[in-house]
């Protein structure tokens, strides 16, 4: 937004002039407006909202999307007056959508996953790390698991991974491969998860517990992890296990971490492949 | 909630009588208020809200969450007011989310990436069923790409990429394994992306192409698709293709899905492994 004006104006004076937000144009025709956590009167809004509508539909726009920070909450249901929707929110905004033409919305849907990861971390006398959790369903039950945690935002798994690891236990680790994977659903309101067991080499052996989350942790024999009624009796880590077995012969192959960059763009992100295989080329 | 006047009470009335929202208990020490999108008065509901976080604070309960349809959107602003902020939102509610206690708040994270999948679907005689899209970044650009798409909310992996091949090429197929997968980041304002490159085996091999969105589907000499200048320059496609050329071999093992029941619970989720290294066991 610019103004000729000589006279020095505030952003709210400016978009008075211009009577028109401030948006930029996305890749797929339509426009982003990031509103600024500046207080601006409903009403005010308002008038903006309905000239600017009025201009994306006269240059052929589709999607308006508009981030409102959570200070403008006092705006966010005169936007959906207007006929904007939710699409998305996090603690400090909500994203609000609007589809201007007369066709089906190609909208892109909303993050749809959490991510999760278990670690299988074993040392040189087949020993495996693991914990007891002071919260959450294993709480009080006896039952020795592998260390688990949440992918932050833009974390990559292998580095979520060796966080968890260092975070529950103070052993340090490389990560190796994605052993499996687990997609489920419904598993907090409507989102699935997805669940990476990785197989990490420890680079240290001394365990430093984590005193807010966990109870106890400990090199435990594979046999004996193994060997817990919890884990005999749940399918899927039963199945865990058995992998643990295969790995610990050497003949099972995961997927590894291939950094590359990606097709528009020279963000690096990683792909993880079947290495062995592939090196077979 | 229930009243035992003998009265005939509107829901307001008896939310009025009771002076709480109602609520039910998570299984984490918290409580989740859903509400119904029937109007409520803004001040009516700030009195509810009060009575009701001044309750909870008694019981010593940690986390509140409130559902709001949107059709509430005239609440959004006074439960913020009252110390609420977003957790995630979906076209048709947001919710909000207030953590009681003075500890550190551990609510679980919202969902923080979406999920796409990328079919290479071969036949007998080594051609690959490739797409051109009529929208997107490869949009007139001629490159002939796998049908791609995104996992629909609550759709397993192996379901999704049988859909994405139908609905793009018409062909039917079972699906075979995951391949690889890439994590990106920042793909969509702060969210990432989960891609699993998915083997399918062709059931059917008659091309009836998507008129919405697929400007021509064929089936490919794979050494053809693997050509094309798009494919060699960028690393992501090309290790891709090296993948689809071992595979053509015989001799790479991706991660097959094994269906599995949940650990707490009857519900059936897929645990993608490989399985042929798994059954040396």
């Amino acid at each position: 937004m610019s103004s000729s004006s000589s006279t020095v104006l505030s952003e709210k004076q400016v978009q008075q002039v211009d009577n028109l937000l401030t948006a930029k144009d996305d890749d797929h025709g339509g426009v982003i407006v990031e509103m600024t956590p500046e207080p601006l009167d409903s009403s005010i809004f308002v008038s903006l909202l309905r000239a600017s509508l009025s201009h994306w539909r006269q240059q052929g726009k589709k999607g308006v999307w508009i981030k409102l920070p959570i200070e403008l909450v006092n705006l966010v249901e005169p936007a959906v007056k207007e006929g904007f929707y939710y699409h998305h929110a996090e603690p400090k905004y909500l994203m609000l959508v609007h589809w201007i033409p007369n066709t089906v919305n190609t909208l892109p849907v909303n993050a749809t996953h959490r991510v999760g990861i278990g670690a299988f971390v074993m040392n040189e006398k087949n020993e495996l790390l693991v914990v007891q959790e002071k919260s959450g369903r294993f709480r009080g039950t006896g039952v020795w698991k592998l260390p688990t945690g949440v992918v932050d935002e833009g974390e990559d798994i292998c580095d979520a991974a060796v966080r968890e690891v260092k975070e529950e236990t103070g052993v340090d680790t490389k990560f190796g491969e994605v052993l499996a994977f687990r997609q489920s659903h419904k598993s907090f309101f409507d989102k699935s998860d997805l669940f990476f067991v990785c197989m990490m080499h420890p680079l240290s052996f001394d365990i430093q517990k984590q005193e807010s989350e966990i109870e106890a942790a400990q090199w435990m024999p594979l046999e004996e992890y193994a060997a817990q009624p919890f884990v005999q009796k749940h399918e899927l880590l039963k199945y865990i296990a058995d992998m643990c077995f295969v790995k610990k012969k050497g003949t099972y192959c995961g997927f590894s971490p291939v950094p590359t960059l990606a097709a528009f763009s020279d963000k690096k992100s990683y792909l993880y492949l079947n290495r062995q295989c592939l090196d077979s080329l």
